[in-house]
């Protein structure tokens, strides 16, 4: 049981500037004994009300200087004040607020909603067992006009898709990895490197791109190059969940139509998960 | 990977008579090889756009006699058809149409959307596996005004709730139970007992009610009654996501509210989940 | 300005039995001179936090004997409380509880969500104006599987339509109705005998149903029949967005399909609107 | 009527390097009889099947150079196409697709969603009428975390809100303006200066920012600067949605907070609306 989206704004000031750190927490616990569920014993149940003022006041004595540290401190807290949590789990989730910017200068305390993938952690920790952190990002749609194409499939009565050498690929990503020790981790610094990655192998060289055979390759050359190039990443998950384009047939409407007009298939859409280690 | 949100009508005639049967489908699988993820190699990919012919097809030959069945039927297609097939899972949820009544007499053909609680249920399978059948409702929003508190909990310096003895209970509940053996279960009758013990536990008698300690009395109580009553449930997963109704101070208005009026509090919100089975 | 999205309920107790009401206000106000905008002089301004309290002290004092009193005594009161006060508009969503029944049995204190049609409601008024009260249904999900067709439009060379005369007819209706003189109307019966008019020009007759021609005409039958039942509507809007059922073609998968399996296209949709008052 | 969200993407190519333009589009008409409404005669109905049809086919042949060009073509092809159309209304909103930015190198062909302030524009005509049209943002979240207070407002018994002159601002703006006659316009580069119009009156300079009275005043700001910078602009209106953030009070729980941890109140919301034109 816990506390769902707790969200609160943490603001950070230095001299005149001002930094934000908006979240969204949810912290769930389990307890060593299950007693309010069977007889309604409720004596050792810490209140979801309690959970969400634990949250908060670690966020007035600590701030956020990462999701992830943040999230970690509330394992912490949990796991040493008290002795009848068996196992506690936290996520965190930002709200994407950037600062503003007029004519290239930086606003001390102006910020704008810029929602291009939402970076999210995760802690856990059962007691006596080790803390396990994970971070990631969501909803981050990505798109590419050509150099991409699926062919060469399995084939039988119920085949009727057509094979394609150049299509639009676009989705929304999804990337969840987990950290070995998290000891003088910059989380920070780290998140930033692994979306750089993650643009690039979608995306391939600027001037060209790289062809991709399947949307499963494309989240696999994600998941090689953020594992080649971060070495504290152990495993990462991606899931794409795609938006196909159709050409729209214009024959009828006595046109040409040479991949122009697209239009967007949002149900069904296909889906591709893989997680992938580290040997 | 798979094909998610399929969505179709099936419409079934019998003379003038029309029954309609709305659907969202998804369907995944895993292969016996990741070649494609690794090397691009597509010849064993079934492309998720056949998944979704398969869904079509079955739908038409053998209609939907209830979710469950046509999950089921779906796997067993999967699994004959195709040797490179190690794993399905497939999930079917409705859309809730009801005939519609005028002044008591059921139409023949029309319809009316009515959304309380969404049935669902999933099957999966993995080869050399036994097939293994979920059902489920979610998305069912229900409130008590009374015979609810929350007392005798653990309290700290982080503790700032009061001990309330008549409070509203109100929540979304999301249950999910598997079935055992099933042979020759008439799945849309037993979904139908099961929605009754659900309501008829967190209700209590239409006379007086039940008193409910704490949210996680109240998932325990409808477990046990569902597994009491309905001997094809093994399992049951049940989620409460809690909506609190604050009893608003009106003192600085001049008035004193006696539980009149109240203000849902929608997020934060509190959750609490149980799995219980057979010994 | 104003406030928006006030939600609360408003529990009414008789003896043992427990009634609840809740509701979603918007309150928008619009004051005599427009400084504080020009000038930044909040002298005149009701800030929105009063206007919220000020619905919360009605609820409390009056309760809700209908959405449509409630929102009239909103206007009532700050017409006749602030002088600076130009125009007062109120709208009343209602979230749909339902009683819960028990094998046929009425429970005392237990309620469901049952969003089959929102209620809602509208008053507004201008000093020295008229109050003016609307009614109104939304998210009313209808279909009917038959006795729908179009036919004999327009066509040009953009033309791609096949004529029809055996469709699937299926949308959300929005529906909003002003009143004359509100004075001794019963709002809670005449809204309910609407529904049932909407309902019964929508499906026709529950044994052979009535033939539609378009959704314009659908619309317009609708209107008709309110306007002819209930003598106390004055003008009705009525708009109807549609979802269209596309049969699937089998053809290449070796099947025919007699409109059984149909996918919807959610996206675009039609939509058609029409306002109708008396002569 | 009229068909909506009609989505497609445009691509357009220069050698290597792709353009998108994936847009959303509403197209609506009146026809000049309503007898397809009153006796179910089609025969002047162009199907909304054909409207997406003819908005393809546009989209085709001119492209979409901006917006409001592809709203003005969509009006024009209706007026001169078909004579039994009385009234066309056009709305055309943007999928906020970027070009992706590998170390400051621009992408050839993939692109990112950066949904921060949706551009939109509208474009209508009435037979013999001039065509008007307006263009604007939406769904653009914007903070500040100073320089913002609220006092000397009306107060009377029903007001708990207290002064503050050190508050956050935060809401989520829009907004739509006209433009007089149309020729010869540069849409795009008009739509660019007036977000940042709209975005330095908002924060003020960026070293120190400006002091925001009320939301109302900075709702004028926003709307002065806009006519002072941008000719064109004849009258525009501007509605800001506010979000609170409530400061926690963390006496009880032993600490003091200043203004450093704060929640925020999505529901109720308070917001005020402007139109401004010149004289």
């Amino acid at each position: 049981y816990g506390k769902n989206t707790i969200k609160f704004l943490r603001l950070h000031r230095e001299g005149k500037k001002h930094f934000v750190k908006e979240v969204e927490v949810c912290a769930h616990l389990r307890l060593t004994s299950p007693q309010e569920y069977l007889e309604g014993n409720n004596s050792l149940v810490i209140p979801t009300d309690t959970i969400k003022n634990i949250v908060l006041v670690l966020a007035k004595k600590n701030g956020i200087p990462s999701l992830e540290q943040f999230a970690i401190d509330i394992c912490n807290h949990f796991m040493t004040t008290f002795c009848q949590v068996a196992y506690v789990k936290t996520y965190v989730q930002e709200v994407p607020w950037q600062r503003l910017y007029e004519d290239g200068v930086p606003h001390i305390h102006s910020f704008i909603c810029v929602p291009d993938g939402i970076r999210f952690c995760e802690a856990e920790q059962c007691r006596n067992g080790p803390l396990v952190v994970f971070a990631g990002i969501k909803d981050l749609k990505l798109m590419k006009t050509t150099q991409s194409g699926f062919e060469g499939f399995y084939k039988n009565e119920h085949t009727t898709l057509p094979e394609r050498h150049d299509r639009i690929l676009c989705g929304e990503l999804f990337c969840k990895w987990s950290y070995g020790e998290c000891k003088d981790l910059d989380f920070n610094c780290i998140w930033k490197k692994i979306r750089e990655c993650i643009l690039e192998a979608f995306a391939g060289p600027p001037d060209c791109g790289e062809y991709s055979p399947s949307y499963q390759k494309t989240v696999n050359s994600i998941q090689m190059l953020v594992l080649s190039r971060v070495s504290q990443v152990q495993v990462i998950e991606a899931v794409l969940n795609n938006t196909f384009y159709n050409v729209v047939d214009m024959k009828n409407l006595g046109l040409t139509n040479d991949k122009e007009v697209l239009v967007p298939v949002e149900a069904p859409y296909g889906s591709c998960a893989c997680t992938l280690g580290r040997k």
